[in-house]
């Protein structure tokens, strides 16, 4: 069960980078939702290869199939299945990783965990793995925004910050639409910004080098009362499910590492009535106490590290424990963050969608 | 099953602050482990109120009584029900939280999840829920210690930063030993640090205030091979076991947050030889690579938020929208880290149990 | 987790016959449900020993403690943990039990996957473990009596056979009432059947030995639309709940067994319109159709089989791998089945409080 | 989750009768099992249409292709992704079905359940959502005969009843072959009784009716200690798997119903010891004590109803609620027992690896 997610609206994906076809399966999707493969592809292509001059070029269409649980242009409950083909498989090209162990990559842990594993392209531990999550993903956030009693959820990352550069604070005080974010490659809502991450990418693939950075998500919209504590608090996963990703080190919620620099007289949130409803002032819980949802926008951020496949020669070992040296080549990303920004939006859809399920299968009972 | 925790090693807790007992129920643990009550109150001992003066006075003996599970010394097998009193209960002390929402707080979450809540001492959303994890955690760690085929798995967790005040790094460089962390009472390994945080846990405790910081936590001799991709990696597992505990608003890995601001070839860990076994030169994947454990020292860091309760008046607003103000009181931590270490090893210990139970169940069959 | 049960209305029982305590914890149950421990004790009192002259004379109050989850006379949503103290303990009588396996018990079993078992009273596997079943299932069937949108859904089951001695079908035409059902001692609502029934369990007790037979369950007033295909179809679950149940030989739904002497013609049930409602004319699907309810009346059997203790000596084999005779003692039930009626109704309580959820959480989303 | 079956080796299958294709992945299978698509095609074949002159003569080729988890001839541990082309759609033959629903099948309870099905052959209530689960069984089958510590485990399934006609007890004594049951179309071992059956089968089918019966289920060499107390027994988890297919109406272990007209002194299997190894002089059991594997051959017994679909007309509701009558038609196996044979074995061996893997994941410790 490695490979599902979800409790009540479950995702399980499936596929080797360089296999026939990479995929998922959601299982517990509400019926009579209209859905076409058109929506997903939406999605997924704002997630594949060779969208811009700043990701890599690797040519994949990444064009979904709809094989099962949709009829007649509508949900019917059942499992729906999608498979994306691999289209540009190159065997050859990674021949050299056969063998040696790829630094800062999952070669040497899938190796001593399962005794053998489908080196090419990284197999398993691709970030391919991913087209499955988008493609449910965009499932989730098309029933989060019909869905809701009152009004639609709408889920927002962005980068915040490429290397050293950041988006200035001041810059996020409303929530970026989605034309801001789409704007440039790097979806950064901050233009001018964008303008020094995007040049910054370049330089440092010119060097044959790679970076990281930051990627922030709202869900503006989500009413209050979702989560279940105490282990399945809503950030607790939304945490795993960002964990889970790819190259991410590090997630926070709210305030996160920089709100431990406060008093609790400065970081408390003091609640006040808007409008007839209950409201906090400030917003370092970042829309979550308890492990609930409060009503304020939920914020969290993720920290992706610098692309460990670099066109520069490392030192490594081999499969044999001979130590070797590995000269990194192929077509990658120098930085993962503009392809992640949509895969995080899937993650936390999903999460809330699942969570959104939960809540109403306990607390909608009256007696 | 929002209270379970753990697929193979399951734990269950339960019990609210102010009800008649907490407790937990451990299922799946391995038979035939000489476990006694005395052991398990060791870590309930680390946690409890009043053990040192810049904790909370209350008074919980907090003694844990076994209930099954264990016959003659030894675990049979099936689940070990634990139980601790609540000793120290004052509900009268709490009747201005029956209407009004505390700051920062889970009361207004929690009334809008349920329609209903325990208010007394925040019911189920207290820390003093953590009590089953500890217990059940002193099982994990009893079973990393005796259980491996080569050496103990040691799980070590400790302050590393009150507010503004860091250990020096240069300090960390060795895995801090039992004696060093449990010398003072905030449970930091660096003797003159922890004077200091000591001083300004105390100086807010006397301004009515509050201090939050981070708690580091490594795990030594944990052999490689341990997570499952694609979703329960080892980190999002330990992420989400750390996000799940009140307070907690950040979780890292490794080189974490900061590693972004690295290049790929300042950040990779190059493989190496030594003595005959595969290593990384550094370790700024924090011991997990695609989700597995590589066989390095995990090191992780969780974010803890300044204490919510405060012994000054704050504004709020009451179960009946009208908006009100609250004065803190009671016997409160002004800062929550040095009892959060033990709860932090427990989490960890209990991630650590389940996943090398999943990784025998699958990759240690012979074909 | 193999001491949990159900996906969303989850209990998890731990205890052994002869510890201290037996008890069980229910995560997820929905919120503001009014429950009082008198209300639980009802059920247990139903299932206790020493109710008549045909159960084991042994004496246990099965006194109910409800220790977290209700608040003012009200569920909360946490978990709600009940503790049943374990009064009648004479581990002294159970000393042959210690060495040598008693034949058609678990005692073999349990020792063969453990390495190790607590044998007083049978540990683990002794029947007394349904204690906190039948607690968690009258919360069950109070949900079912007040929760429904339309009518409450009454959940009924009685003893159709005891060894060879039937009920005359037509005597079942109507759902029996639960005086009919409690009027005697054997739990058969067929009075002069019940009286027969009577006479043979105490004329195999008077010659050591022991009987079994058939429990039939009926569900009146469930709607449409509750179970989970393809594996969770509502009678598979309903199944393997009464199959873990101790003694369990068989399970069958509907028609069973018997339905397969039929043909299709024959057995098939036709749809017609009643009251403006759907129903079918004859009910051999048993109220189940695809696993799902189909709004008739849920039909299922569960057999039971002789109680595996006799007063009579018997060949065995002990841990030493020794042939020896072992001579059963004690106060058993020569007749499992007047006591596990309510068990019967626990567990159906429960899986149909539990599909109810997970149809809530999935199928009433409006688009 | 409702499409997933296992805990540890997980199914999910997907797909519709009538959609592009149907498939299963397999989740947490051992890594370097040897595996190929021609293994999976040989358990395919014997489900497959069209392979007797007692089955339905709808072609299928049912050829599986293989996506993921396999790399050069072994599984490497990653989700095992399968699929199968639907390739005899006919979705005109199923207009009729469209609005009326068909007598004893699941039409109207999905329509019940979800307001929304997909018509087509019964859409996701076909039992052509069991392709998956033979593919899926056909891995578990290879598993359990090369992974064991001691000798193959070996699962054998076999038709013991066909409307009112049974094979001899007496010709049960050893376990069948597997070229006794394949040497005939209705997978009966004894030649002279699946004469009768295949005779019958053909007899009513000229009637445009339809039987049922039963399957029996051996599995021989299994070791003591599988299953997983106290609700994952392993007959509790192997009942859930057999009563999750379609057409199954009963479930028995060992004795069954039958063994409930007996005494205990007339039923309990006494122990013996026989080569050194503790066994029961009889069988009553099944297998199973306590829900734990003792050794002895596991012995299960499924009911399966005659078929729904007649080609008679019967009267039945359309989803207006007008009473109409529907006239069967199409392709359909007048007895659904010869091709539910390899099913019923595929159920058996995925319950079977799932508790060996629990087993091993828990009680192999050694402290």
């Amino acid at each position: 069960m490695s490979s599902s997610f979800g409790k009540l609206f479950t995702i399980t994906t499936w596929g080797e980078s360089h296999g026939p076809a990479i995929g998922v399966v959601v299982d517990g999707c509400p019926p009579r939702l209209p859905l076409s493969a058109e929506e997903i592809q939406v999605e997924l292509d704002r997630r594949r290869p060779g969208q811009s001059d700043i990701v890599t070029p690797r040519k994949e269409d990444d064009k979904v199939q709809i094989l099962s649980g949709v009829f007649e242009g509508h949900t019917t409950g059942t499992p729906i299945s999608m498979l994306v083909p691999n289209a540009d498989q190159r065997p050859g090209a990674y021949s050299e990783m056969k063998d040696a162990f790829r630094p800062s990559h999952a070669d040497f842990a899938y190796q001593s965990k399962y005794g053998i594993r489908d080196h090419r392209g990284g197999g398993r531990s691709s970030a391919r793995e991913t087209v499955g999550r988008v493609a449910a993903g965009a499932i989730a956030k098309k029933i989060l925004a019909l869905g809701t009693p009152a009004k639609p959820v709408v889920i927002r990352a962005f980068v915040t910050r490429i290397h050293d550069i950041s988006v200035p604070e001041s810059s996020l005080a409303e929530l970026p639409t989605l034309s801001e974010i789409e704007a440039n490659a790097v979806r950064c809502p901050h233009a001018e910004t964008a303008s020094r991450m995007i040049e910054r990418i370049k330089q440092v693939r010119s060097e044959g080098d790679s970076v990281g950075g930051v990627i922030e998500c709202r869900v503006h919209g989500l009413p209050a009362g979702l989560g279940e504590p105490v282990f399945d608090r809503l950030h607790a996963d939304l945490g795993k499910a960002m964990l889970s990703l790819p190259a991410v080190k590090g997630f926070e919620l709210g305030s996160g590492f920089a709100g431990t620099f406060l008093r609790g007289s400065e970081h408390n949130d003091l609640f006040e009535m808007r409008d007839g409803v209950v409201h906090t002032t400030t917003n370092r819980s970042g829309g979550i106490q308890g492990g609930i949802s409060n009503g304020e926008d939920v914020v969290i951020r993720v920290a992706f590290k610098p692309t460990a496949t670099i066109l520069r020669p490392q030192k490594t070992v081999d499969i044999h424990g001979q130590e070797t040296e590995l000269m990194g080549k192929g077509r990658h990303d120098p930085c993962v963050l503009p392809r992640a920004v949509p895969i995080v939006e899937a993650m936390a859809a999903l999460v809330l969608v699942d969570h959104w399920m939960r809540q109403r299968s306990q607390c909608e009972f009256r007696f």
